[in-house]
């Protein structure tokens, strides 16, 4: 946090919502922005210096959205393959184009247009992980958000430790190299019960401790995975976890689809956060995670698009309407997951999962100064009798107008600031061409 | 059909897909239009006269998108009430706002506001069911889209017809007033089985059949409605249509959620149109509809957002997403609903249950030019490997860019040619001012 000094950015007009978890929109006279931090709310006090002034009419302010699970290197092989069982697709597409492709250069251009489509949907926190992610940091601090940088572990070889068990000292390594940055905090990622054994989990748990950084893992994903576990070990993959000693609130586990009321009570006792990607279980027809319940039982919930290539785009606007729609569904009770509910989960509940609740997830002075402002005025936000139902049932991440992280506008006017886009889309397109044409696949141009 | 003269418009460069459910994406040197309808298709021909040619390099060009099923005149209640019962969100608050607030004004008004959301959307063509549908007629006529204009039969007092019974003679008026316009087809729309006799659906029938028009209806929409129709008539409500005599090619059945494997056979055999409306069903908490059956049994299937009081927003993209991501998880089969036949469904599927087939749905010479123009250039639209994919599982309302309908260009570059949607805003924020203070909310102002 900065010392406080004069206001740097100051929003005048237009609603605010600080806390989607407690407060409702209302009209404030001005936020004062000074430095990185949210210096005062509702304020009229006579601001010092010649601070820049954004006009907020017709505008909602929500706290910057954080994206609790991604693989933003993959937005290059966003569209590769769509519509196919789930083996054909990682066996025949995904894993033959990560063998062939990632690469430090491929890391970070992926990254950078994923965190260039975050930006722009007033993303403002993601949590990420792939491999060599010293060059997602890059990406990330290049755009100008922030990110939970989660460095991939797995038994089998992976493009960055290609000896089998070498992720141990990929870790290390990465814990030394990954840039130092305000907005960047390292982590690690056990890809899965299936692909990391108790071991391995045990190992990377240690090395997340004596970093106090959080351990991401993919967890009961599919009923595949469930089976396997239970073939091989008897166990659920929960319960595998626990027996390795290594659930506990710096734990992360995504998707968490297929639970039994076991698994439910060894997260919530070992206070694991969760990540939903309701968008990702429905298009790979993994299955549905009993959100509503979770959220009942008081268990920490944050909310993940997934990646490119299987969600297909970032958007956490529409990932919130899903899982509202979803979890209504699968309750068969129109009540459930509610507007105020998901727009929890995807700011102050989310930042609670990754650790980063008294940093971000609500607009309090002395908090870091992510903000996102969302245009209300266009036809489909018409009229506005609820603006959390708005938000959540009607708005695009085309809505967002201007994203503010750590004080600095990232977005304005619906225009990055931070890097040229025309550049990225160049060079993404040349790598494109070469990972079509190994796949066999056509890259479409659209010019001429 | 206009006669051929001059082209009056051409489309330049992008890519372009004449029709989802049977080619894929190319590239066409020049599509002509000529007054309302599409003269040639991948023309080098020198061109006469002097057209306006719009540049669609970065885009995709596809056939407008069709939205079978909305209650336009609802924008006014949208976001009024969300999660809630469904019978506490009727009985407190559509019912009562229903019976104080539908007008002729305010249909005019909300069915401009709808209309115009569609057309920045993408949607050239929607089916319309509601009440005073002559001005619902007049406000689709404004914008400029193309209609299926449903008046609204109900046995019970309705805004425009308050005597029991008075359905008929104000669908017999509706026909004689309804405006006389190519872009306009009239209709008639049964509420439902609950709420309509087979008596009335019997004789709406003979008014449709004696007008050459469909008949619409919500189908076996909730599980109340199908135990109530057992209960009260010891069939399912197909059985009961089938045996009032009203199924047949002119019958559009909205919803089918709750449909028995008799129910399919009956839908199948009479040639009815069915309409999907899965983000309705999924936020209603309806259930879902067994799309792919229906799709593999050959029957008709469109796509429909519903009203915004229960969706809440008009966007076909959201809506084909939907549907496909329901599809999967439904069937857990990732393969299922793909992304081709959720874009025929929203283009020629949806003409053929609208019975407009022959004039609209895909892009060949001599259908009416009704053609939408998608930017594919934003990040979340990069890299293009495939086009049909990137359109249903990536794209958004506010990618499209222009909008063509009976060859005349509705939007241009996101903006409106046709009304004013300030002045729109303005009259839509004076009624919802009394429609909030009548139901005991507030209408949120973000100005100021």
């Amino acid at each position: 946090m900065t010392l406080q000094g004069p206001p740097t950015l100051v929003l005048e007009n237009g609603l605010i919502l600080c806390d989607p978890s407690t407060s409702e929109p209302e009209i404030h006279s001005r936020t004062l922005i000074s430095g990185d931090i949210i210096a005062s709310l509702n304020t009229n006090e006579k601001i010092n210096g010649s601070p820049q002034v954004v006009d907020c009419s017709n505008c909602l302010i929500i706290p910057g959205l954080v994206n609790c699970h991604v693989h933003s290197a993959m937005s290059m092989f966003r569209g590769l393959a769509d519509d196919l069982p789930l083996e054909t697709w990682l066996n025949q597409f995904i894993f033959p184009s990560e063998a062939r492709h990632v690469s430090p250069e491929m890391v970070r251009l992926g990254s950078t247009l994923s965190t260039v489509e975050m930006a722009l949907s007033g993303v403002t926190t993601v949590a990420d992980a792939y491999f060599f992610m010293e060059e997602a940091a890059l990406a990330v601090i290049d755009v100008g958000l922030r990110a939970v940088i989660a460095q991939g572990v797995l038994d089998v070889p992976t493009p960055d430790a290609k000896d089998q068990g070498a992720w141990k000292e990929r870790a290390l390594d990465f814990f030394e190299s990954v840039p130092s940055h305000p907005n960047i905090t390292p982590a690690l990622f056990c890809h899965s019960p299936y692909l990391c054994q108790p071991g391995t989990y045990t190992s990377a748990a240690q090395i997340c401790k004596s970093n106090d950084v959080k351990l991401f893992s993919h967890v009961a994903e599919t009923l595949t995975e469930t089976k396997l576990i239970q073939t091989k070990y008897g166990v659920t993959p929960v319960e595998l976890l626990n027996s390795s000693g290594v659930l506990d609130n710096s734990f992360v586990a995504v998707h968490c689809v297929h639970l039994t009321d076991r698994d439910v009570e060894i997260l919530l006792d070992s206070q694991v956060g969760i990540v939903h990607c309701p968008e990702s279980n429905m298009k790979l027809a993994s299955g549905y995670a009993r959100i509503q319940d979770l959220l009942d039982k008081g268990l920490n919930v944050g909310l993940g698009t997934d990646g490119a290539a299987s969600n297909n785009n970032l958007d956490l606007f529409e990932e919130m309407r899903s899982a509202s729609l979803l979890g209504k569904l699968v309750t068969r009770n129109p009540e459930a997951v509610n507007a105020m509910q998901v727009l929890t989960m995807a700011t102050i509940g989310g930042a609670r999962v990754l650790g980063l609740d008294k940093v971000i997830g609500t607009l309090s002075p002395g908090k870091q100064a992510d903000i996102v402002v969302v245009d209300l005025s266009q036809p489909h936000l018409q009229p506005l009798y609820n603006p959390v139902s708005q938000l959540v049932y009607c708005a695009r991440g085309s809505d967002v107008r201007d994203v503010v992280v750590a004080g600095k506008q990232i977005v304005r006017n619906r225009e990055l600031c931070s890097v040229s886009y025309d550049d990225i889309r160049k060079q993404v397109l040349e790598l494109a061409e070469k990972i079509a044409s190994d796949t066999g696949k056509k890259l479409f141009q659209t010019q001429g």
